[in-house]
């Protein structure tokens, strides 16, 4: 049972985003920007960065439903997304990727753990200065949303084809459209 | 030196705020609702849990501008931030206050740290669903913060006066403004 008292029925953060709109807003558009605007980096390649990230805070919700719209942009190749969140390092993505994976895993443990190295790696690599900010502020945001989800005790439902359907739907229309809806089906 | 190029000579979080305004926007109206908006916690107390869990953190930009933020709004009281960040159960603080950094305290380990009984010590200390939510809330964001903020090793003043002035300058104008004015001085 949540901590506090929302709406039935509704998964992870979504509960707590109905139940404070205010703040359910900038965090949308926020998330929509990063993982879904105009990038060097693939819609799949930056859902892949939120769910190894959740993966590493142990958040069941945010690294399944993260990790079906990795699957859902990556062909439904949900074998990868597996071997992304347990290995990253021998996982079938490019070599830009794993170096920007290991600054996201870096950055879930503390922000100051980030090396010059690491940085360096990712550039050899051909990752830009926005691929490297967004990938550090991607892990950033999920270290917050994997708390917030967390913190709150939400309900994760077990069905894997809820986070498949659900997956389709966001990769679709978008986190902010999402919530849109959300609320004028209330 | 910042793993990025970022502008020279602007410190901490608003250099990367400047860098990716796209995402800035969103942050800053998220910060400005969470600390700033219509409240029955008084900005002093919610910018004293974003200083503890910066503090937690080891993040010293936000721990220093948020503190001094905080000691803005409580008359200038520098020393009681100072016994916040050290030792909340002993500060000169609501019990209801002591209660919502517990959780927050927790928060910022995992989120899942956060227990029914940890809730229910705040309930009795008067604390609502809002503002629960809202403490929750606060320590997420701020573990984003500290982690975007030290993953791109921002550049961080010594001068404890400079926290004090900006200090100011944000309690007056808020969080979305001062990007605003930071841009248009580009």
């Amino acid at each position: 049972m949540a901590h506090i008292k929302l709406p039935d029925g509704i998964p992870g953060i979504r509960g707590p985003m109905m139940f404070r709109p205010e703040t359910a807003k900038p965090l949308n558009e926020l998330v929509d920007v990063l993982l879904r605007g105009p990038h060097t980096l693939s819609p799949g390649e930056r859902e892949l960065i939120a769910t190894y990230v959740s993966a590493q805070n142990d958040c069941r919700y945010c690294q399944t439903i993260h990790g079906a719209i990795a699957a859902h942009h990556l062909d439904g190749n949900e074998e990868l997304v597996s071997n992304v969140k347990c290995d990253p390092e021998h996982a079938e993505i490019s070599p830009k990727l794993k170096a920007l994976l290991a600054i996201a895993g870096k950055v879930q443990r503390s922000g100051r753990n980030v090396t010059a190295q690491d940085v360096e790696r990712a550039r050899v690599q051909g990752a830009s200065d926005l691929e490297i900010h967004d990938t550090v502020l991607i892990a950033a945001v999920f270290c917050m949303c994997n708390r917030y989800v967390d913190g709150l005790a939400t309900w994760a439902p077990d069905d894997p084809d809820f986070y498949r359907q659900r997956a389709a739907m966001v990769a679709t229309n978008g986190y902010v459209a999402s919530t849109i809806t959300l609320a004028a089906a209330k």
